[in-house]
């Protein structure tokens, strides 16, 4: 499964540059994460009401074409990796409706996660602790 | 007392305007902030090892010349009123050290607090629960 | 006039308190300001077409309850002075539909907007330059 | 070459999970690149002064121990490779001065930038158009 969601640029995401300042490609991410998890019926609250929470451990991006303010940009998410562990989303940003189309990204990125205990913020096995959250990107899995 | 702590200003913080992004102004009044605490010796996290926080309640910004990239700014900040269960505090930006000597703000600005209870978020009396950091705010209180 | 526009909150604008840090919601007041232009027809890049940007020149804000990470929150959006020179914008916070039916805001906040010539950052007047702003501004006052 | 620069956490860039959220890591990055910069008698502004920009193209960040508030951290960086067209920054990042002696990060990160006209945003060779600086980075380069 792909999810495919428009957001918009706020002008505080800007630089002097006349550009997105690359540091807000990782607030869309973030977004589209959470829209991913909505989607798959298993929203971020269902992971802090287990007493838990799901830190980035690992993150990539390439940039290409700036984003600029008045794009109407698209993200298209996928998870490619469920480890018992870990779980790596990738990320492919579009300026518009058409690069999208013509497959046309204009940035990638990969961001992997652990969960791991509120508390004592030690990791603990996805499988084990969230097998319903598992499972479900067991099935949305798009490894390539 | 009149504390002055020079910053230094992120590109992150600048907008496509070419200029530092209205809402990064509020940043420097917390970093301020925090230094003002220290030099008074009584750093934040005393506050917080009393199981409370701090939070803004009001705040206020007045915008002049804008601050750009590269600008040695300053920023000066005092209380202006101490209250049981509120306190003010007033900042003054300059661009340049020449400015502060010329009495030249580019952006003035105020602040209100109040103490709450970390876990119930219930205001509390700074006089009676910070009793120390209360005598330390009228020593050093600048009410004009 | 009075725009309402629901809105979400992303983890990066909560902080340790586990609420959302008071600096966010300069940028919520933006979205609506953006939201409210693009409803009148006047999208913020028409101004930006005109060689013409629009800083915030005076700022204020009153927070109440904090707002926090799930809620579904909402702002309403007015214009409440329409001068020649500046702008001024009023909002209204709402944690849920329920508070925004009951009235029952957890913040409110103005910003005064001036309009300001892109090269030399002089303020012109929005009447002469962006009569067609004015005009729309003049409508959908409501300066109560 | 490597710099070593302590730093210190805004509130603001801090979450509700407590600890810095991961997007700010890359602020500090940022304030890294510029005290290099600076400290090989290159500052940013003078790639600015040439007509140029140095956006990033490429990120990798390993987040370990998370950083939290009250932390006295340190970022160590060096350019780990100087091409005609690009350049690589690494970064380390230490929770405390003992970590620094230690060897122990708890962070590590990758940035790697062109330089692009400021008008048209298109590469330029850097050897070519920042002859010094290319000469700087070869100086102090530990490709290691």
């Amino acid at each position: 499964m792909r999810t495919v969601m428009p957001f918009t640029i706020r002008y505080s995401e800007t630089d002097m540059m006349g550009v997105v300042h690359h540091a807000s490609y990782l607030l869309y991410f973030e977004d589209a994460r959470t829209d991913f998890l909505n989607r798959i019926g298993f929203p971020y609250r269902q992971i802090e009401a287990a007493g838990l929470m799901s830190p980035v451990v690992d993150l990539q991006c390439s940039y290409g074409r700036p984003l600029v303010y008045g794009d109407e940009p698209l993200i298209r998410t996928r998870v490619v990796c469920n480890g018992q562990a870990k779980t790596v989303y990738a990320y492919e940003l579009f300026k518009c409706a058409d690069d999208l189309e013509a497959g046309r990204p204009c940035c990638t990125g990969r961001s992997t996660h652990c969960v791991v205990d509120r508390d004592t913020f030690r990791p603990v096995s996805i499988k084990r602790r969230l097998p319903e959250l598992y499972a479900k990107y067991e099935e949305v899995l798009e490894a390539r």
